[in-house]
């Protein structure tokens, strides 16, 4: 191997590095939002918009460095998919992040007053969907279209469990004006979760396109259709 | 000017071609969705789910050419960076006709029951929303950053209407259980509006990135921040 194709799988491991770095602070951002729901602790509330200044930063270094690489080296075939795969599973990260914020922001609600009710099917849509977001990115790094195919999957436990949240918060609403408020937060809190979901699917779409060339974004049969947030 | 960089320009122009085809099926799409909700008058969904095709296919068509001009042509500086929005674009208008699907399950659910309250904010929302689609999509192709800034600057006004909404339907939901239902689903279409304003803001951002080759994705000053949605 040459020294120019060493320099370029350095750059394209720079580049993974980078990825992986990204999905870590998203899934710590998932995490410590969901914490602070859960614990009622807003002591730990400060970092999360720093992590997400570090999306930022990381999102546009991304891009940067891609954009180099498509320039100087003109990649092509399943580099040229590598690359183009990096700048839109940044993008996704990205947004993953934003939707924390939001979720944080509602947590900051419902921590002004009493408890609605015990928390345990949030607390478990957070898990399922931060494990999507990290099997996503595993089965980037590893170009391993099982994984992928499995995060695809996987968003259909979620899509379901988001369901059934809403199905029971709608309950409490009916029952008592007051709870309203909290209800409306926590189903806000729960369709974020379940579009973090959707972004990870995204990713694992974008895996599978970049590994075998072909596009499962959009398969004819209505099953395997990723699905968008619903109410 | 050669044969092939004749060639190389029809093949960009075909982009830009299949993208303001994109950009026009998701405007028809919000337009039906809203006229259906406003005239309460199912005939018109059956078309809606046919465009949604129509922007899955036109998404892989445009990815596949942007592709190949990315394999073939090796493009550099704003070349590169036009086909890598057009790359962008198509997803955020892919994720516009989501949307509206989404819009359509919630008219769905209110045709069936009596209207809650006259609908003015959510079809001037719709409007706007619709407008900033248009726009950034011409910014796109005249490659005009002061449009580009007008779309950015226009997402605080389907925020503060959204906002608004929500507001409103609190208090119906709070005074009537029997209410919540429909104003849940209100709600619901007034954040898919404002996520379709989302979607435009990042295509005026791309656009502006196009063209200055600077990033605005992440401003510094907070109020020029694109907001994402909230409840």
């Amino acid at each position: 191997m040459g020294k120019l194709e060493r320099q370029f799988d350095k750059e394209l491991g720079e580049l993974k590095k980078n990825l992986l770095h990204m999905a870590a602070v998203a899934e710590t951002m998932i995490d410590r939002a969901i914490s602070e729901l859960v614990n009622r602790d807003e002591r730990v509330a400060e970092p999360i918009p720093q992590y997400e200044e570090e999306l930022n930063r990381l999102q546009i270094e991304i891009d940067e460095a891609a954009l180099t690489l498509l320039a100087t080296r003109q990649p092509v075939a399943i580099d040229l998919r590598f690359i183009l795969a990096a700048t839109r599973i940044n993008a996704e990260l990205e947004r993953i992040g934003d939707l924390v914020i939001n979720i944080t922001e509602n947590v900051h609600i419902l921590a002004e007053q009493p408890p609605l009710k015990p928390l345990i099917d949030i607390p478990r849509m957070a898990e399922i969907s931060r494990k999507m977001v990290r099997d996503s990115l595993d089965s980037f790094v590893k170009e391993d279209p099982l994984l992928a195919h499995a995060v695809i999957m996987t968003d259909d436990q979620v899509d379901a469990l988001k369901d059934q949240v809403i199905r029971e918060l709608l309950t409490y609403m009916m029952a008592d004006p007051r709870a309203i408020e909290r209800a409306l937060a926590l189903i806000l809190i729960s369709r974020h979760l379940e579009r973090i979901g959707d972004h990870a699917t995204n990713i694992a779409e974008d895996v599978i396109y970049m590994i075998q060339g072909r596009d499962v974004r959009h398969p004819k049969t209505p099953k395997e259709r990723p699905t968008e947030p619903q109410p």
